[in-house]
């Protein structure tokens, strides 16, 4: 096993009702002057942000608010939000809202306390040195944002996707009402569980070091979210399905899957990473077109961790005379699987139809012009990136 | 399932080797006059509380020491580190050791910063607004005091024994090096492990609301702690073995597996704990003793969830005709294991052979009087206590 370290300071509000209490945990945090931060209409509509506003009012705290984040959320607005925040003189920000809200409240915290162009954090041109104290209220089920120290812009300027990954950035708190995410569309539902289950299997596929109670926690984690969207697929209402996938969103990215093992794949990601950036993709549903394929191609570095996936997590026979069969059984599970909630398990179902020349300019950029390789189960250059995007095609 | 809040601040720094990182963490707190609290002479010898110093050192921390803490933790030793602290202007407390130390810096923290004799904390007399920063080098897997926000303090006068359990009380940082335990005496190790199963077992047996997710993870600890104690038994120098039990140690008793529960039962705690106030009894040892006459007397209250316990923990084959019947085959494979490591099952295998009066007089101590009850997966009124005893003795 490995050495680590393990740190999420994020106080958690778990439950039904618990946006209420917004006013107090800024208060707790002795900052008055919030900047809330969201996305679209639906947190207006819904009544949410003035649910927030209230509780904001009853402690007496001044807020000003900007919306209009968008996935894969952008620099201009990161931009817009520090310069509103500082003629404001805001010191909390409360992000109202799912992964790309939260990211972009990340970035302008970062903004505020680093004295450079926030850009150059997430180009790695400096280390920043702090981030104005975030909260969530959290309303989709997906990135893990609200719990992890990850954060990931967009400059429009050449589509450039950079992340700015440091403690600094976790959140003070985090609340997660299940019953915000009732009102999600089906396929962001089924998308954000992919992404989620994603997070966890990043990490579980590992030829190196591992921890027996890491690997249990992972597997009840996946078998959870595995049953309980499917019960979201006929009620999508269903309060305690929903519950157990917004903590296993948390969870599954916090750290805690992570605990002792060798820092995980993340070559899916990598390949969806490209895929996002020349096509408009979902990122769920973009990693669950590609896992299958890299599986396929990966799982002989080590067919005894794909079948113990299989076994534990896909409920698959194991057949101990043939390591390969459970194996691949488990992938075969885990398609049918992603199918049965309508994810794509091909590039084509998700309507591209990828030319060898798109397939070659993909792999050209995943591998950095032919310079990096990505993974870590199995280390992959840019030729056998060309060869997973061929089978995903 | 329940609403719930869920804080571990603590950092945790894991794996070999981490003690020398001592220095470093504490000057990442800011603070620079230290207090390095410790227990019996093992620290010394070992040569472990040398390298902490000379961590300390290199950093140009400046430090005091105060060793000489004993299990069930006692006033006067934290009245003398307070007017020690106090003389030497300390801003940072580092405990080395297991959980009675741990929870006798956090007592001498909290005396630190409140302006009040520090047991009328513990009495509830005035609720505490602070703790000076703790920071852990774990030598013993049990407690869980290292992520929890518990402190148990006995005062000498009268053998009270008082809890204060507040967030104030979470420490900065837990440095885990499971190297340092393999030197724990046996009995410690078993006894240890004991106290991190019934951590879990005590929030798993509910009667009320649930969390799918929570249970996973409760089992696959379970499952890791029995598997691995027993690997002790045959090499106590098992590094992953030792690693996984310290872990485990951690996330039983930090909060994780009792997230949407209604609170857990915490009977059997409360039976050992007068055990433990009459007999010089070992924590872990004294739980196991009462567990399964506590778990025969209570399981018809809902047979299902001791079946449920059986099969994912205790792997006993599920007699779905027969709840009752798996139900008792669980408790029993329990007992079974207990004794597989050496843990008594009855008060008799710890040297005690209790009387009718003391058992009377036991119940009627933790009956407070016969003025409260116990337990919330059933209730236990002073009559059910003697009987458990009984069935017990």
């Amino acid at each position: 096993m490995e050495n680590f370290q393990y740190y999420t300071p994020t106080k958690v509000i778990f439950g039904k009702g618990t946006e209420e209490q917004a006013g107090r945990l800024v208060k707790e945090q002795n900052c008055s002057r919030v900047l809330v931060h969201y996305g679209g209409s639906s947190a207006v509509k819904s009544g949410l942000l003035d649910r927030v506003f209230r509780s904001l009012e009853q402690e007496g705290i001044r807020y000003v608010s900007l919306g209009g984040v968008v996935p894969n959320p952008r620099l201009s607005k990161v931009y817009e939000g520090i310069e509103l925040c500082k003629k404001e003189g805001v010191d909390f920000i409360l992000a109202v809202g799912g992964g790309s809200v939260i990211d972009s409240a990340k970035a302008i915290g970062y903004g505020m306390t680093n004295d450079c162009d926030v850009w150059d954090l997430f180009e790695g041109k400096q280390a920043p040195s702090g981030c104005l104290p975030i909260g969530v209220i959290l309303t989709i089920a997906a990135a893990g944002s609200e719990m992890s120290n990850s954060c990931v812009i967009t400059k429009e300027e050449g589509w450039l996707k950079r992340g700015c990954n440091t403690d600094y950035g976790r959140c003070k708190f985090a609340v997660m009402n299940p019953e915000l995410t009732y009102s999600l569309p089906r396929y962001q539902t089924q998308s954000g569980c992919t992404d989620i289950l994603m997070h966890t299997m990043e990490r579980y596929f590992s030829t190196g070091k591992t921890m027996e109670l890491t690997d249990g926690i992972s597997e009840a984690l996946m078998r959870t979210v595995i049953r309980n969207v499917k019960i979201l697929m006929e009620k999508p209402g269903d309060y305690d399905a929903r519950a157990e996938i917004m903590w296993a969103g948390s969870l599954s990215h916090n750290g805690l899957t992570g605990c002792g093992t060798t820092g995980g794949d993340w070559a899916s990601h990598q390949l969806e990473h490209e895929l996002g950036g020349m096509f408009d993709v979902t990122h769920g549903a973009g990693l669950a077109a590609v896992w299958g394929s890299w599986a396929r191609y990966v799982y002989k570095t080590s067919p005894g961790r794909f079948a113990k996936f299989a076994v534990n997590v896909m409920g698959v026979s194991d057949y101990s005379d043939d390591v390969d069969k459970t194996a691949l059984e488990g992938i075969k599970a885990m398609e049918d699987f992603y199918r049965s909630i309508g994810m794509p398990t091909s590039v084509r179902e998700l309507g591209i139809e990828l030319t060898g020349e798109q397939i070659h300019e993909l792999a050209y950029k995943c591998s950095f012009k032919n310079t990096r390789t990505i993974g870590r189960f199995q280390v992959l250059n840019m030729e056998d990136m060309e060869k997973i995007f061929t089978m995903a095609r």
